[in-house]
């Protein structure tokens, strides 16, 4: 079993000395997660004024700040976290990592961007990394990227034992008692695929926009096995792997049962 | 806006005459429905002993009791059914037809056949078919069929304005306060397609075999309009050309933002 936490973090756009502090803490407070999970842009804040302020805010994947994280984490312990991303092409990109103590595992460019997202970042133009560690294999994805069901069925087809999603999801309206949208299309992604779905939202209002503080982690069946608690803390143990096997009956199974000629 | 009618029948596998009752007793007394919405299989029952059961309760599409179901259909009502189909190939195929009083409007050969179904049943060979209609595009699809999102999506991008899907649900475990796993996979399917999804389920126990009883009609936006009531029928008005312009923000578009370079 895996230790699974996500910590829904409040990042303050514009503050980024106070941001990165916010990450140190996470990663200081959750010495006993084997995966820790952090929100999308949890470097820079999400409700930037323009493609200028964003800019500003943005690392480079070998800065000392992302260094510096790096060096924070404890044996063992694997640390996804969305940030801008200053890439060596001088574009800005709503990017998330996969690290360890050992390095970053895989950086990945947001690929769907989501309303004002595209006047002030690229979109990436790969697709989901999937990387083998101990605990499976981890899809990596952002927020929008997971509302397209031919992505995260394309991230199972390559071989994802479980995605991790970090999401900045803005706060909409919903019936009384029903989960967030996004909630019920990752429960459906990761039932249709067999594949636990990991997100991590955020918190703290941030120039008028509310989040949906949905932070929620969902096991290979679709059911939800974390949410977070007062403290924006999700924990859980979860078997990551628990979905490999694609039957779902005795004659049935996900992947063979799909008829590609027809779609 | 569509007065959408689901009736959650209980046929009985082995007693044609009693179901192929139940469906006019259906239509005779849905005369307010626009569209009516009645179960997989409902003229044969689904828990088959062997193929030649199956065989056995299948009915041609040109057979005089479907002549009969068309009959009683009233003026302005289209009608949803699911049968067993012995085709012209001499090939058993699990079948919807879309009709109304003109005739019929499409005949539908289940793509994905669950579990035993495939002892029994011939796959189809072509996609869900789209009906333009007075009150927009149908598209019928059967159960399983449902749990494939890319074959949902490619009805959509195909010009569906609405899904209409006959099932029989067997009921499977589920956390306490869950809907049911094919209801979330629905309402994810209507939220990431603007696109509402209608499915009449079955009831009545059947050879050992429960069901879920999970008829749910979903609006364009993923949440539930109608559910079935103590009798088993599930009632609302629905516009169900709602999701038609599928914008979702100032600068975004559910298909045109599709990356299908990276799926």
């Amino acid at each position: 079993m895996t230790t699974v936490v996500c910590r829904q973090l409040a990042p303050r756009v514009g503050e980024p000395a106070h941001n990165h502090q916010l990450i140190l803490e996470a990663i200081a407070t959750s010495g006993d997660a084997d995966l820790l999970v952090l929100p999308e842009l949890s470097s820079s804040g999400y409700v930037f004024r323009d493609a200028q302020e964003a800019r500003s805010l943005a690392l480079t994947s070998t800065s000392d700040a992302i260094g510096e994280w790096i060096g924070a984490v404890p044996e063992g312990m694997i640390v996804a976290c969305g940030y801008a991303e200053l890439g060596e092409d001088d574009r800005v990109y709503n990017s998330a990592m996969l690290f360890d103590r050992s390095g970053i595992l895989a950086n990945y460019r947001k690929v769907h961007l989501w309303d004002q997202e595209k006047r002030v970042f690229q979109a990436g133009q790969s697709a989901a990394p999937i990387v083998d560690t101990e605990w499976g294999r981890l899809g990596l994805m952002v927020c929008y990227d997971l509302e397209f069901p031919e992505y995260t069925r394309s991230a199972a087809l390559r071989g994802a034992d479980a995605l991790v999603v970090p999401t900045n999801w803005p706060l909409v309206p919903r019936p009384d008692g029903e989960r967030p949208p996004e909630v019920i299309i990752a429960q459906a992604a990761a039932r249709t695929n067999k594949m636990p779905v990991i997100c991590c939202d955020r918190s703290g209002a941030e120039r008028g926009q509310d989040w949906t503080e949905g932070t929620t982690v969902i096991d290979h069946e679709g059911w939800v096995a974390g949410e977070a608690d007062e403290s924006g803390v999700a924990r859980c143990e979860l078997d990551l792997r628990a979905g490999r096997d694609k039957r779902v009956s005795e004659h049935n199974h996900l992947f063979d049962d799909r008829r590609p000629d027809l779609y």
